[in-house]
């Protein structure tokens, strides 16, 4: 668990960054669907935030984040008014946006994986809240929009979170310097994710045309 | 935080007919989809009663209002069960519905800005209670029909949620007198609803073309 | 409460089976959308934990199932690997599947009513653990593949589960020796779920036209 002053104070900058990167995401896939302003800041904040809310009810882990904090409301509710004013200029930002949504997905994965780590949690727990911090509240996105969650469908998405979990889980767990594990989980996550994609990498998929039912 | 004995009283009545307002406007909805009996009454109580449960979820408060008081189930049950046998002369209380489902908004508003009063949480938190506990059955009830929620799409509904908790949760930390203060949140969030579904008012749309993934 | 060790053990022998089996047709349900490697298995341990774990949440029951046993994730991702693995051979397998989902359903309920009868819950909540533990880890599929769940649509699921919980809840509260009540709970639910099949035997729907809103 990392307890290092420094290392969480740097962490809390690129979470706060991730953040407010998932909630822009969230407004433009609003704004897809033509959803009115406050649809647009309730979709943000669902998805910047429930990824950690969804990992804090299920172990029992109390405040949630934006109980405890509710300045992380403004933050996420900033971000999509932001949005809705620089729309127009967004699609030139496309490279950044999926850069930082990497982030996004491999700080979350780590801070989640801490929170359990600190809770004692045995180490499948601790990846599977990582992966629920990366990844859930962009389920809840694609839910709310009423889509397939992309999650289940393609890229490495969900993969990239779970290695990068279990890289940071186990690092831990082998008892490495902390910061070291840190820095190794965040690279390999974020270059997973870049490269794939860059070279559109996917795992393969599973399909089956019976019915059973 | 309100504790009169009275006010409280006569806010639960008015719960308990929201709530019978909310199971029917959900049954309707069931209708709609020719969903069987047994989906119908599940829809009504998830739907009446699905607000206050996330809200206290994720404010950690238990039990939850049905655990505590399962007698609600019987009111979400028969107001589904009467919706089913009176379903051919509901469209001619289409007024009467439209202005019990605003009751239920804002009485569900007041009600969940008031249980995070009484947990000491800070005032965005209450408001965002508030929006919870008004907004979300109804988001439960979209989602499990497989649509966006209307929430998200149109009509002031979310922003009277909000504008009701608010002025709740503004003027008792303001010190006013706590009926009053009631009184008004409801008067305004009321008005506002009636008005907006009278004038068909809406907040403006973030329309956005560009495709980001 | 079942509180025999003997009758503990053999319960949850069947729960693993059932656990196994949900996860398979939650991996078919994944398959017939062409998910990938990964979404199949994360869809088959929703499916399968996640009824378990909105009833405990509900319920403030912690830790739940799988944060307490971890290596029930192991069981739901191996059902996932094994489905993928002999998926050209499945659509034989069609009946035992039927079979296995129906104990699944009957278990998950009977373990939920038992869960919420030792924690001292009135008979409403029994019933409605039961339920929830039984029916929503199959809703949660449905939402995450963008159906309307088909508990709300058709069949006697819901109905199936609520009857044996009503039976195991109330044979407990009569005073019944317990093994005969979780004997006659397990049994009629099973033979129900069975007939219902076989005889396409169906709820009456609810079917309502006119548009309120």
């Amino acid at each position: 668990m990392i307890t290092d002053p420094t290392t969480l104070h740097i962490l809390h900058i690129f979470y706060l960054v991730a953040l407010a990167a998932e909630a822009m995401t969230a407004a433009l896939a609003a704004g897809r669907r033509s959803m009115d302003w406050v649809g647009v800041i309730l979709l943000a904040c669902v998805t910047g935030l429930g990824g950690g809310s969804v990992r804090d009810l299920l172990l029992d882990h109390h405040p949630l984040s934006w109980v405890g904090s509710p300045s992380l409301l403004l933050v996420t509710s900033g971000a999509a008014i932001l949005t809705i004013m620089i729309a127009r200029h967004m699609h030139r930002l496309q490279r950044l946006f999926l850069f930082l949504d990497a982030v996004g997905l491999v700080v979350f994965s780590v801070i989640g994986s801490n929170i359990a780590i600190g809770l004692d949690q045995p180490i499948l727990v601790v990846i599977a809240a990582g992966m629920i911090s990366g990844c859930v509240g962009g389920v809840l996105r694609d839910i709310l929009c009423n889509d397939v969650p992309l999650l289940l469908r393609a890229e490495l998405y969900a993969t990239v979170s779970i290695i990068t979990s279990a890289i940071f889980a186990g690092g831990g767990r082998l008892g490495f310097d902390h910061n070291l594990v840190l820095l190794l989980a965040v690279a390999t996550g974020l270059c997973l994710r870049m490269l794939a994609l860059r070279y559109n990498w996917s795992m393969p998929k599973f399909i089956y045309k019976h019915d059973l039912d």
